[in-house]
């Protein structure tokens, strides 16, 4: 990697759009998919310009311009979390701040070894809660096999923040001759996702008691680095790993079609949903293509290296539902477009404004 | 430096206390003092524990272990901002993100490279007030010489922020042969100050029109990088750099007694107050040596290094009115002593709760 290659975690597809809602913050700023996108665009990269915040990846890989004789590169990444509720089944505000920043690490090729925690509490947030969410960052730590290294702790007013707000920032290290970017896509690779997609958001919802009805769905936070390792194992020549987070599988393969300018064919059948999450999404009206996903990881790659990769996702936890639901074309670049079952297409767009708030 | 000298950034001195205020998290949790220590003493180590969090810099120093021959460290620090107001006279909190992030790096010794932030964003911000803060980042990024390489982007409701928080995470580079913490000061070495004392702290307040009369002060914020690489040119055997922002002169140097046990002596007519910032105390009943800075920089260094470092800060606009203020000795460790002009001894404590909230 060269300093020339620096990418950004700014998401989002490099479209520049007038803010529709006028020239207030609302809540769909915050949603991973058109509106987050124009704000960066509109407010961040013209004061940051940089050639590290043009690519669009969710980590930045750069250069020790001192250490000298250096072979390869620091991965890094960002993330705010400010999910309600704190704690929602199968997972908490700390589980999530770890995996999220691992994962992101982790997209690059990067083996995650540190991470930094920023704090911000509101007064009144009972002592008892912080100490578990730390409990729980400590175990997903471990399970990641990386070291929180730093932190800083904030408190503002009570009514001026909303319990805890946890910022964390991860370090990894690409090994030499790794080029994973959501700009590597190409024509005739595969695309597979590593197991069902929106357990996260509907479970977070049922934990806000949204859903209107009983459900034992689970979020599946979790630290990917270990079967993404596993996947690079076998599929040395991988292009494209990206975890669906905000804006769902429909909004990130967006920005990998528009980075690499190619169109990405996904068939329905094949994604897997569990039926409560699919019963849940029909019941509300959502599509699980757009919820956020904490646990999952799309990867891009030749065809030759799809079924070993498959295997491999197969023989791990995280991965037992992998499944390969799509390929890679040439034409309509830019386009993600969903095969239905009765022999239809349909166009995938970016998630537009908001439907599921303070998710992650 | 080795995997078992991690210093964390969690500040304050080590020792553990019951909360005094029972088991909701309060203000002074965030005031830097002794409160702020006890949490962390109380929550974040225990979940934690590794060697990283023990010495109790602001900057974690550490290695990459597939890095290979590379010799030299990383530097990463991290810090969530919540000031209110958000511009005031000598600053904003993009300036003050970044230059607190650069601080905390250059106080290992690094050169300070890169700079992530995340953004949490209320419902309701006016876009330009963003904007100018964007601008105002840049502006503190290329005055420093680094690069914000990644961010994020979360938007809570109109209620649950205050307008706009943001998190900084820098990383540096830490040459070879560089020792320099808290834990590393010495009997017989001499404490610097780089300029004023509790400029930051008066000017938020006046902005605030907290002061109940005008005052011209400005807050200090500023990138100190350049100036500490010019100490270290004349002073290469520094033992200890630190910026006393939130608990000012006074915690910050019993942070550094009890991690070197020793005990450090100042003159009080040594220290340099600005006469506005004098007179705003006095009427507030205040003590500048506990109010925050946010462009001033302890050095500690052996005497015969003194003269050159004082000469090399005093060349610069930050250094103009650096000042020799006390020295270390081996009696007493753990505490800080102030000579007063009629020739009284005062201890200087550790700052108990919280003074001026929301200040960095």
């Amino acid at each position: 990697m060269t300093d020339s290659q620096f990418p950004p975690s700014f998401e989002g597809p490099t479209c520049s759009l007038p803010l529709p809602h006028g020239e207030q913050v609302v809540m769909g700023h915050g949603s991973g998919g058109r509106l987050t996108s124009d704000l960066i665009q509109r407010v961040f990269l013209p004061a940051f310009a940089n050639p590290a915040l043009l690519a669009g990846n969710d980590f930045a890989s750069l250069n020790l311009p001192e250490a000298g004789n250096l072979v390869g590169a620091l991965a890094i990444s960002t993330d705010s979390h400010i999910i309600t509720p704190l704690f929602f089944p199968g997972g908490d505000i700390g589980r999530l701040a770890v995996c999220g920043t691992v994962n992101d690490i982790s997209m690059s090729g990067a083996n995650p070894l540190y991470l930094t925690a920023g704090f911000i509490l509101e007064e009144g947030l009972a002592i008892d809660i912080l100490q578990k969410v730390a409990v729980s960052m400590q175990a997903a730590a471990v399970e990641a096999g990386i070291t929180i290294i730093a932190g800083d702790t904030k408190v503002v007013e009570h009514g001026k923040g909303d319990g805890l707000f946890i910022t964390t920032t991860g370090i990894g290290w690409i090994p030499p001759n790794r080029q994973i970017g959501g700009q590597m896509a190409q024509p005739g690779d595969v695309v597979l996702i590593s197991g069902t997609l929106g357990d996260h958001g509907i479970a977070v919802l049922a934990a806000r008691g949204e859903l209107g009805f009983e459900t034992a769905i689970h979020s599946d936070t979790a630290p990917l680095n270990h079967l993404i390792q596993a996947v690079l194992e076998v599929a040395p020549n991988t292009h494209v790993l990206r975890d669906p987070t905000r804006g769902g599988l429909a909004t990130t393969l967006n920005e990998i079609a528009h980075q690499s300018q190619v169109s990405i064919w996904l068939e329905e059948t094949k994604i897997p949903v569990k039926p409560a999450v699919h019963a849940a999404c029909e019941m509300l009206g959502f599509d699980p293509l757009y919820i956020a996903n904490e646990g999952k990881v799309i990867v891009i790659l030749p065809a030759a290296e799809a079924d070993a990769a498959l295997l491999a996702m197969r023989n791990l936890p995280y991965g037992l539902d992998a499944a390969q639901i799509g390929e890679v074309k040439a034409d309509s670049p830019g386009r993600v477009l969903l095969k239905t079952p009765i022999g239809g297409t349909r166009i995938l767009d970016v998630l537009a404004g908001e439907i599921l708030p303070r998710i992650c």
